[in-house]
């Protein structure tokens, strides 16, 4: 336990120790943290779906038919009909011929990848996927060869390296911490010549990026060409969960082998029910993702303008660049006293050195939000001397 | 992908394919399973709380309070003070300082594990451990040391080899398929003569165990002996989860450094919420488990005396051991006939050559109930000549 004490101590001199705020109010434009009203603009609930009546009211209708827990496993007792109509409903979403539910993208992450490869596997990973990827392929046992981001030169040397092992590319679609697309028509492109399986990772562009928010693989018009496009429940879904979808024998493989499915309680029929019922929403509402977007592209243009070191996407997330640790959790905490909260991300979840504040909008931002925030973040960076006076 | 369809065919063959049933009602004593109603003898939620009104009524008060998803990680923007609450609440019911919640109980393992220990480690484990924790184990990179199934003079030497190593043992508090308890006082010696940390997976206890149902630390007296006691908050709780309790520095420690734990979407606030009242009642009812336990010691006795091969415990886990993965799925089709649900557990979930009918109670059974189920059991064996007519 001593070793332990002392780990801590280190983690804290580093700058890196984590310690948690608290909501007391729904995830909005305006919420209440550690009892201090704030403006939120760091919530993975990019369509602002957290507070939303219809799932609020999805949620309980499920409560009163169902009950609270699932009481099982999916594969005992805890199947509902409600984690059926989701898993049509997702493939019919992402194109595919079946879907698979997990209970947190995490999951669907580790599962799916070390279900499907083990030792006899090469695969292909670029250097900023999600944690999770990172997991999955160490849990497999395949052989790992890490490619530089979004680097489709290097992508092609190692995959003709090892061509001829059974092989899979894994990519985000959006990376998480970055807020930039993978470039899918050449991963595709370089799978297909060395008969490689894709998977791609589309937490952050599922309901946002796509004319139908199908996410990358529809904006790249290649749903049909990935063999795994896994995305989340949690953010633009506004609920909890993973899924994975594909061709019907893949999911069915993956039913029978993926251990993070097979080894755990299912998600609670409510749980489900607000994930239908936002699909629902993002089928047949695409206004809120092109304001989202538009937002985004109008901030990152102005943060730039001001002086800052803005990754540009076009996705709403936008990774304000500090460099150290303490300086981005310095100018978070500033922020915050400011009534803005844009937590700092920190090593180890971003290299070493590139420590910032991750700033994501929702669509129920308002421009006024924005203008605010904008004025404000100027301003205390200016006093950080993090941009010019 | 013709790889995948082999390997489906190969799995179809040896009679281990999965597929789903779905419940279209509650999960409770009687249910209805694809269109069936049916006397449900296999479900986790050991308490029958999964339709309690006043876990209804506490996840409805959370949503209108609070919303529907959490829409951040933990560490960012979806810490909610009922998360906090919880985990006092959690630290108090395990008789510890602190606790930090995950979202399954799968997670919770990985993520401790995996947390805790790397490459300089050794970690003993149980060979009857759960899934989640041979895959913690393998993720943390550590050297793993299997012992025979509660087998304390296999463990003493095995940890006595590795003295000097920090090591982790860690066991099921109950085995999950087999319903045994470990013992935790032979093993909380060992660990304190080798200056090793212990770790029990209380999955299938806390809520059930214990005069207080504080699980098998509780029922040994051990519960400030044991470093790290992890639960879940989807069995007896009713809800969705897993946690970890233990000393404050430790789960600080975690809190920095369990990646399940820190790359994830947190629980919705409405889960935390169910699980927060199921706690209360657990704490307040002793009832309900009372009656658990010796309804599960009157059904043990009866399937004995009707010859068949139990396993039997003190836990309310009941496993009919048939052998053949096939004979077990005959079985527990055959039953399912009859209108009582309890599947057939297979490999890879149980060695080969023990697949099993894996019969657990809820407090709700009625002894009705149970007499119902004895008389269909017995009949359909001795009709599959797995006893003696």
């Amino acid at each position: 336990m001593e070793r332990i004490v002392d780990r801590l101590t280190e983690i804290k001199k580093q700058g890196l120790y984590r310690d948690l705020k608290y909501l007391s109010a729904p995830q909005g434009p305006h919420t209440v943290i550690d009892g201090r009203e704030v403006l939120l603009m760091a919530s993975n609930s990019y369509l602002g779906l957290c507070n939303d009546e219809r799932l609020k009211a999805a949620a309980i209708k499920a409560l009163q038919e169902y009950g609270v827990g699932s009481g099982g496993s999916r594969l005992t007792t805890g199947s509902y009909r409600l984690h059926q109509e989701l898993e049509q409903a997702l493939a019919c979403f992402k194109g595919t011929e079946a879907a698979l539910v997990f209970n947190t993208g995490y999951m669907a992450n580790i599962g799916a990848i070390a279900g499907l490869a083990d030792k006899s596997w090469v695969i292909f990973s670029d250097e900023l996927n999600h944690a999770s990827i990172i997991d999955g392929c160490k849990l497999s046992g395949a052989k790992i060869v890490i490619y530089k981001h979004c680097d489709m030169e290097d992508l092609y040397q190692k995959v003709k390296e090892f061509q001829g092992c059974p092989s899979l590319i894994v990519t985000d679609g959006v990376f998480s911490m970055d807020g930039d697309i993978a470039p899918l028509d050449d991963i595709v492109r370089i799978a297909q010549q060395f008969d490689a399986l894709t998977m791609v990772d589309d937490a952050h562009a599922s309901g946002i990026l796509g004319p139908n928010g199908g996410g990358t693989g529809e904006l790249f018009g290649l749903k049909d060409k990935i063999d795994m496009q896994m995305g989340t429940l949690s953010k633009a879904l506004a609920s909890e969960g993973g899924y994975v979808a594909g061709k019907q024998c893949l999911i069915d493989y993956l039913r029978n082998r993926a251990r993070s499915f097979i080894f755990t309680t299912a998600l609670a029929p409510a749980t489900v029910a607000v994930a239908l019922a936002a699909l629902e929403i993002v089928e047949q509402e695409p206004e809120p993702r092109k304001v989202l977007l538009e937002n985004a592209q109008w901030l990152c243009t102005r943060l730039k303008e001001a002086g800052f070191k803005i990754l540009e996407n076009k996705t709403p997330i936008i990774p304000i660049i500090i460099g150290e640790a303490e300086k981005a959790l310095q100018f978070s905490q500033a922020l915050l006293e400011e009534g803005i909260y844009i937590p700092a991300i920190r090593p180890p979840t971003v290299p070493p050195g590139t420590s910032r504040l991750r700033l994501t909008l929702m669509a129920t931002h308002t421009r006024e939000d924005l203008n605010y925030a904008l004025a404000k973040i100027i301003q205390v960076a200016r006093e950080l001397t993090i941009i010019k006076p």
